[in-house]
């Protein structure tokens, strides 16, 4: 494990608090409340991009945009939700370590269960990916990995299809494949059933990190229907031209006319050494 | 002419002291000092964009972004430089006014000098187009429009090329064509050349504002190396894909690496109603 890796990172009290009207509420201490909100999770939807909308040079290259003080950020939002989730193109891209390294001088909370979109159970993990490691060392909670269902032919609960090797590696410290209906487009999850998941396992809220598909499909109909709030670094650079983009796909109103873009509200900015924070809820 | 062309602009004293950093330094009182600086003109670059990085839903569709707020501030920009630059296609699409509508109450100060790059003298300038009508109403200065010297057949100083009804327009008002040679690639004219064009006509700052074209080519080298400002309008929206598009040409290092993309320093960011501007310095 490198160095950098183990540094624990701080936020400062005031970058707390502006973050907070943005988070989930804390877990409630008694039993949870009998809210009548359909959907009970809290989706915080948070990347880090340069000013012309790129998470990375390529996919697959790791790219380092925010500074040490906006990466803190992203350890303390992590510690503040239940879960965290990736597509499989980050999980098998950068082999994301997905637990939050906030020093406890800084607040820490607990660490957030990650989870993996792999309908395809194409994310090799294996004894060294990071995320096993965090688990086995205590640093981070072991993986949940959706696959599809009909793909495996798994019956629900079971993942017989996946190979067999990765399925001990996950169990081994406490993760599961978890079979779900692929019931979208493309082979695509529909996010109320992904979410349903989440409840379904107790987890209370989650931040969506990436990548650039998951991102889009989230800020776009229906996706961002199911989205609390927004946060966005955005680095002081410009990546040009190829990169992975946020941005999502085009919607078209009545007429063929151009539907009104997604729009947040609410907004609040606050810089982060050079990087500038956003902050927003989507406007219903 | 609409109401809301009429209606004056203000801007909060907080605001404009979180800009004035990053503006050009008022004009000395004497005579101009002698700086041996090679580049004199100050040449501040500022748009507005989405989130996902678009100028417009598409070329020539003009499409509001940013808020009142954010609107006064680029009134308040152009109160503050010499001369305001845009391209050809914006000229076209918008018939943009290029005057400050800053109330005199926000400490107005004098207008800038409208630049239109149009090396094929393909804007057609009008009695009714804004600009002119706004220098016949004391209310913002004629344009200078900079057109290919070769394809035009001029001599300097003279377009005697251009068409007779636009010369006369842009003339009536004081403006005129000036003959530039396009030394750079696709009819293209160097950066140094147009500010060279500016500094001799006694400008002593520009807010270069679009549209896309020219933003992405300030974006990359050699244009970068021009540019002192940067002040960007961010609008928390997400115009979708297929837009006009902000994103530099991806720059090759050795070896096809990726060329270290452009990057901004001394950054600060501020809301300006629900619009987040963030402005910086090019680092070199
Ligand atoms: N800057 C940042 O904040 C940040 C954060 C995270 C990642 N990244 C970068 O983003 C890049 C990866 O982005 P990406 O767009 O290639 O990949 P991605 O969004 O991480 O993953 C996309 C894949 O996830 C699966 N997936 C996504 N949505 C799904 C759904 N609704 N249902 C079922 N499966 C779903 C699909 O897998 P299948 O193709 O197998 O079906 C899809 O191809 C990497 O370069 C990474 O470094 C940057
Ligand atoms: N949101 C904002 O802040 C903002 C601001 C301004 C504009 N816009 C939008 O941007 C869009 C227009 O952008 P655009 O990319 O189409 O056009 P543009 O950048 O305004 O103009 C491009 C044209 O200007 C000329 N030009 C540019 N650089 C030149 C150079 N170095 N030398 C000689 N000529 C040069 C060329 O004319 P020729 O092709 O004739 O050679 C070129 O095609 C419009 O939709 C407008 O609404 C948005």
């Amino acid at each position: 494990m490198s160095e950098q890796e183990q540094e624990p990172l701080t936020i400062q009290p005031a970058q707390a608090a502006l973050l907070t009207p943005y988070l989930p509420p804390p877990p409630p201490a008694s039993s949870p409340s009998h809210s009548t909100n359909p959907k009970k999770i809290h989706v915080t939807l948070t990347y880090a991009q340069s000013l012309d909308s790129s998470l990375a040079l390529a996919p697959g290259l790791r790219t380092v945009l925010s500074g040490a003080q906006s990466k803190a950020m992203t350890h303390f939002l992590r510690s503040r939700h239940a879960a965290i989730l990736v597509g499989a193109g980050t999980a098998v891209a950068d082999d994301p370590g997905l637990n939050s390294r906030l020093s406890s001088g800084s607040g820490a909370g607990s660490q957030p269960r990650p989870v993996v979109l792999d309908p395809r159970a194409r994310w090799a993990v294996h004894e060294g990916s990071k995320v096993i490691r965090h688990a086995r060392d205590g640093k981070g909670l072991a993986p949940f990995v959706l696959v599809d269902q009909d793909r495996f032919g798994m019956e629900l609960g079971d993942a017989s299809g996946v190979d067999e090797g990765r399925r001990r590696v996950l169990e081994s410290v406490g993760g599961r494949y978890i079979p779900l209906k692929a019931r979208g487009p493309n082979g695509r999850f529909e996010w109320v059933d992904v979410l349903a998941v989440l409840e379904r396992e107790g987890l209370g809220s989650v931040m969506i990190e990436g990548g650039g598909e998951v991102i889009n499909s989230l800020l776009a109909p229906p996706g961002n229907g199911l989205v609390d709030s927004v946060i966005v670094t955005i680095a002081p650079t410009w990546l040009g031209r190829g990169g992975v983009v946020v941005s999502p796909p085009r919607m078209r109103g009545e007429e063929g006319a151009h539907a009104t873009p997604v729009r947040l509200t609410d907004v609040s900015c606050c810089p982060f050494g050079e990087d500038v924070v956003l902050c927003g809820r989507i406007l219903r």
